[in-house]
C-alpha cells in the first residue's frame, strides 16, 4: 500500500486541518481546537462548551440492511461518545442527513431512532440539513463542562494506571455475525445500539488525568493519549476485558467500541472501583503509563507484541 | 412525479425532524430549534449563539471539476450564509469531510480554501471528521448575536417593504456557463466563491423585521417568511435585480444565490439605502408584505404569475 493510503485519519487531520484560522482562536474564545476528541469553547465565564462532529457512512460505519432507527441511533451515539470522553454533559445536537430518496417509511423509522436518542440522553435536536445522495449521517453534538474540567488526551503522567470501560471487541464480533446472517435479531446491542458513556465521563472529571474515546481501536487511540501527553504505556493483553478467550490484536483494536480509555493516578483506584460499582459499568485496569514515549503491548508470556497494524480510515 | 419525490426539504425537515427531543429545549437553553435558518441557543445571559449545519455534495452543490480550493470555500460560505441571515457574527466552524481517497495535492488545495475562508471571516476551524466515501463536505458554523436580536423568519408585518441583496440569478447563469465550458476561468465568483452577507446581516439587526437566506430560491424562501410570519407578499418581477433582461421565473428562483431577503417597515427605507451605500452591497426593494397569507408574483403587465414550480431538493 502506498503511504498516502495508509495515512490515518488522525495524521490527516493534523496535517491538513490543525492550523486553519488559528490566528483567530483567542479572539473567538476557543480554548482547544482541532486534535482532541472535541473542541473546547469559552462562551461564558463558568462553563466551557464542548463541540464534536462525526459522519457515519453506509457500509463503513453501519451495514446497509440495519434498520433506519438503528442507523439514526448509532450515528448519534457515536458522535456523543466523543463528548463522554471529555467528561461533558450533552446539551443538544444537529444532524446533516444525506439520503437517496424521500421514502416516508424510512424517514419515520429514522426519526424514531432520533427520538430514542433524544430521550435517552435528554437532549433536543436543534437543527438539520437534508441533501440527496448516498446515505450518510453527520451528527454535531455540543455539551458543557465546568471551566477547566474537560477531560483531555494530554494529562497522562508516568505511573498513572490505564483503565478501559466496558468489554472490548464485542462490536467487532457482532459485526462479523451480522455480516454472515444479514439478519438483525436481538443481541447485537454493542454494534447496533452502542451507549455513549456520558455518566462515566461525568464521574471521571477530577479523577482521570486523561481520557479518550476508543472508537478507532484501543491501541491506536491510547497511542494518541501517549503522544498528546508525551509519555509511553505498558498494556497487558491478558488484562484487556473481552468476552472471548482468544484476545487477538484484531479483536482488541478493531474499533467500534464506544468506550472510554482513561488514566488516573494509583491513589484514585478505590474511587475508580467505586464509580464502576455505582454505575454498573465494568472498568478494568489494563496497564500503566511509562516515561518511555512508546506504547508497548505485552502478550501472555510477557513478550512485546508487534504493533504495526491498527485501524486506519484510509 | 409522485408526491414523495416532490416533498421539499423544508416540509421534510418540518415533518420528520421538528419535534425531536423538544421536551428538553428549555432545560438545555435552546430558544429556537429546527425550522429557521439556524438554531438560537442561550449559553450566557447577554449573548445568544446561532448554530447551523449544511452539507454540500459533488454534482449537486458543486461541480466535480472545480478546484478543491473552491469546493472548500464555497461549502463554508454556503453554511455561513444562514448565519448572515440571522444577523450573527461568526465565531468558529467545524467540518466533516468525506472523500474517496487521501490525495495530498487535493487535500492541500482544499485546505487552502479553508484558509481563505478563515481569513475572510476571521474565524478558526475548531474541529473536524474525515471519512471515506463519495465527496461531500458538511460544515457547521456557530455565531453570536446580542440577546433577542437574532433576525428570524417570523417578524414580517403587513405593509413592510421586501428587499433583496445583491443580484439574483448570476450563480444560475454562471453554473450553466461552467457546465458548458467545463473550464473554471475567472468571472464565476457568484457560483464559485459566493460571499456570505455577514456585514449586511449585522447592519440589519434592529432594522429588518424578518430575514432569510435565499439559497433555495428567492420565491420559495420568501414563501417561508410568509408562512412563519403568517402574512402574504406581493412581489414585482420587474423590480427583481438581475444582470440579464429576461427575468424568467427559473432565473430568479433558481437558488444558489447566497443573498439575504429581508423585510422592514417603510420608515426604515432611508436607513436601508444608507446601509447599501456604506457596504457597497446592492439592496433592492422588490415588493410589499400583505395580509393575504399568499405570495403573489406580478409580471410586467401587472398579472399574477403561476408559482407552482420552485426548487426542491428531492
Amino acid at each position: 500500500m502506498s503511504k498516502e493510503n495508509t495515512l490515518d485519519e488522525h495524521l490527516l487531520i493534523q496535517k491538513y486541518f490543525s492550523d486553519i484560522g488559528s490566528a483567530y482562536l483567542a479572539e473567538r474564545n476557543v480554548e482547544l481546537s482541532v486534535g482532541d476528541d472535541a473542541a473546547v469553547l469559552n462562551l461564558n465565564p463558568d462553563t466551557q462548551y464542548i463541540n464534536s462532529i462525526d459522519t457515519s457512512i453506509e457500509d463503513i460505519h453501519f451495514l446497509s440492511f440495519i434498520s433506519p432507527r438503528d442507523i439514526a441511533y448509532r450515528s448519534c451515539a457515536i458522535a456523543l461518545s466523543d463528548l463522554a470522553a471529555c467528561g461533558a454533559n450533552p446539551s443538544w445536537y444537529s444532524i446533516a442527513l444525506t439520503f437517496p430518496k424521500a421514502d416516508h417509511l424510512w424517514l419515520e423509522d429514522f426519526s424514531s431512532g432520533l427520538n430514542d436518542f433524544s430521550d435517552e440522553y435528554k437532549i433536543p435536536l436543534v437543527g438539520g440539513d437534508t441533501t440527496k445522495g448516498k446515505l450518510s449521517v453527520t451528527v454535531q453534538v455540543m455539551g458543557e463542562v465546568k471551566k477547566g474540567k474537560a477531560l483531555l488526551r494530554s494529562g497522562a503522567k508516568e505511573n498513572d494506571l490505564i483503565y478501559v470501560s466496558g468489554v472490548i471487541g464485542d462490536a467487532f464480533l457482532q459485526l462479523k455475525e451480522l455480516k454472515k446472517s444479514q439478519n438483525q435479531d436481538t443481541g447485537f446491542d454493542a454494534y447496533l445500539n452502542p451507549k455513549a458513556q456520558i455518566e462515566l465521563g461525568l464521574e471521571l472529571v477530577d479523577i482521570a488525568s486523561s481520557a479518550i474515546d476508543i472508537s478507532d481501536g484501543l491501541i491506536q487511540d491510547l497511542n494518541l493519549v501517549c503522544k498528546s501527553s508525551d509519555v509511553g504505556a505498558d498494556v497487558h493483553l491478558s488484562m484487556i476485558p473481552t468476552s472471548v478467550e482468544n484476545k487477538t490484536l484484531e479483536l482488541i483494536n478493531s474499533g467500534d467500541d464506544y468506550q472510554i480509555c482513561f488514566t488516573a493516578s494509583e491513589d484514585k483506584s478505590a474511587k475508580v472501583n467505586n464509580i464502576s460499582a455505582r454505575l454498573g459499568v465494568p472498568i478494568t485496569e489494563i496497564g500503566k503509563i511509562t516515561n518511555t514515549r512508546e506504547l508497548t503491548l505485552i502478550d501472555h508470556e510477557g513478550n512485546k507484541m508487534d504493533l504495526e497494524s491498527g485501524y486506519s480510515h484510509f
